[in-house]
């Protein structure tokens, strides 16, 4: 035995914690080992000193580079520590089956083994309706603005705007659905409770009051520069399509978009001066990867639509959840339903694109089903506790 | 009998200018009946007051209305004048079968019975590596910067830059390529020896001195505004690709995105910012017509290269052209060596994409089999006499 154990590595959500300190992001070893022991058992047979042995029965391509930290990073861990900074930072550990756990996670080839999140919020009814709008940090003028009109416009059809807080065009995007009363999503790729860039420190705070703030490090995690390469996955797998606003060619943001075209989510991108080097990158993805080119919300929207309206229940995806077995018309309706901040039937019926006639009856049904409330002529969707 | 008759009307190249006296551009009537009975005995059938009868068993949708100005203009028709016409103003009367008849318009439903065509130059080698720059008039500057950029790159590869000479997009187009020294091509929807725009005679000057000018409409035609919309499928038909540099949603110049299509001929679009309203026809362009997103010469070329290169010499196309059973190399060597204006060996590398120890063989080859003459250690295209 090695390191302080604690009683919370016998929990399968606090075991996940425990990996999400002991193993970087996109372990491919470590997703073998999950999903042929669990965490509960995989982190025991570290703490016995033959994790290697196992991980090569798991997954035989291993090299035992793979798994070097893992040792050193256990005589490390305190995960009393972990569990007692969540408290403090009021972050909540999501684990997959979870209710709140976004579905989408579930078409990453290597997904986090658990969720930090600091919001209100459910996070699985938050980006259910969500577009990741990414872009250059070094964004021109024409690309902040195109990102704020972007953002403001999905707000007001009902969509959660996601992104990854940094400067340039998340900024925008975040700043703008802010401003729209949207419901916003930041993923970090340092802890949740810190701040990264800095100077967003009230942007992040101001997300995590309407929307959420997640990472898949745990509290404190130093934002390394291989996390945000694996952090645009999550943003990528969580939205129904990501749309990149404003990209140079070497920009980062362009891993969001092969992350969500890796996981056949639709990407977008926005055009520009062909003179601008800051479009070069979007011009890139339009030509060489099939990106649909998008010039305003209700394109993007449209992108949205195209796929996720679409999307089939998978199957051995856990629980049921709200929203499962309504009828193509409901699902519209319910899905436009934001969980906060009441909206008029009116709104609704325009994110929804159903008539008002119809618009009536599938509320009234979908109320009696217990899936949205009414409070003041205005209706949100009902919470749901995990 | 009705009108002068002309003893010219026998002559099969005379019956067709004569014909596009007769007919608007694009009568299918008009086109059923030379395909039936050739263009002199048609107006011969017309002459003898006969030619509904004859319309209606060739081409039994047509209406007596698509006919109706027929017989009005043939008292009209003066074919001696517009053969005096055509040789005082040196215009070249170019009709199907000609070796200077461009290829591409027999991709066409309804061609020109005949062109007239104002230049030295043989009009099919011209158009043999040819691109289509087309945008609005009112165009920005930015549109007109870029259109610059491309047609000084397309000349720099050896492309001659077809358009039509308006304001805006097509004339910075022209005057680009001229600067380059490259050969262009106008289309105009008036009479080759007109000048429309009417301050665009210096440019159409120009352009016949060092390439074409062309018409479907005889001499003193007039623009109709329904001959820019014919003239527009001349551009496309007769370029291996049309690219529209900026255009609103109401441009002219979508229609010879449309012609280019209908032809399966590549598209191409510039993008733009997506607050201009001179780019909406482009983004349109790309997000439902297909078109390709282009954003520099180089990506021009390509997109003109993968169609024109894979051209399949068409059955029952009429007499065999220099080119026709060269293989790929030397196809590609012998499209990039120009007609006029004799070029070093290396820029020929540089515009056909052939490394230089390839290159000298095939240059040899083609002198051999007297395709391209050496003069001064430069390279030039063997005129053909027609």
């Amino acid at each position: 035995m090695i390191g302080r154990e604690s009683p919370l590595e016998a929990d399968d959500r606090w075991a996940r914690a425990a990996w999400s300190y002991l193993a970087e992001p996109r372990s491919p070893t470590l997703q073998a080992l999950l999903e042929a022991d669990g965490p509960v058992v995989a982190l025991a047979t570290l703490r016995r000193g033959r994790i290697l042995d196992r991980a090569l029965e798991v997954h035989p391509s291993c090299r035992p580079a793979d798994l070097d930290g893992w040792a050193e990073r256990l005589a490390e861990l305190d995960l009393d520590g972990i569990a007692r900074a969540c408290e403090h930072e009021d972050l909540t550990v999501l684990v997959p089956g979870d209710l709140e756990w976004p579905e989408g996670l579930d078409r990453l080839g290597l997904p986090p083994p658990c969720l930090f999140v600091r919001g209100d919020q459910d996070l699985a009814s938050l980006v259910e309706r969500s577009v990741a709008l990414v872009g250059s940090r070094a964004a021109s003028e024409y690309g902040l603005r195109t990102a704020a009109d972007l953002a403001d416009g999905l707000a007001q059809r009902g969509f959660t705007v996601t992104s990854g807080a940094a400067y340039g065009i998340d900024g925008a995007a975040h700043r703008a659905a802010l401003a729209a009363d949207g419901p916003g999503v930041a993923v970090l790729a340092c802890g949740a409770d810190r701040y990264y860039p800095a100077p967003h420190r009230g942007l992040i705070d101001a997300v995590a009051r309407t929307g959420a703030v997640v990472s898949e490090s745990p509290p404190a995690g130093a934002p390394y520069r291989w996390r945000f390469l694996a952090r645009n996955r999550l943003i990528a797998a969580m939205s129904r399509a990501t749309v990149v606003v404003e990209a140079g060619l070497r920009s980062g943001s362009l891993s969001t978009a092969r992350e969500a075209r890796d996981v056949h989510l639709p990407v977008g991108a926005v055009p520009g001066p062909v003179s601008s080097a800051t479009s070069a990158g979007c011009h890139m993805l339009v030509r060489e990867y099939g990106a649909v080119l998008v010039t305003d919300a209700a394109e993007v929207a449209e992108l949205a639509a195209r796929v996720g309206d679409d999307l089939a229940p998978a199957a051995d995806h856990g629980p049921r959840r709200p929203g499962d077995g309504l009828d193509a018309t409901s699902f519209k309706v319910w899905s436009a339903v934001p969980v906060r901040g009441a909206v008029p039937t009116e709104r609704i019926g325009l994110a929804a694109g159903v008539r008002t006639e119809v618009l009536h009856g599938v509320l009234a049904a979908l109320e009696a089903d217990g899936l949205v409330v009414r409070e003041a002529g205005r209706w949100r969707k009902v919470r749901r506790k995990g």
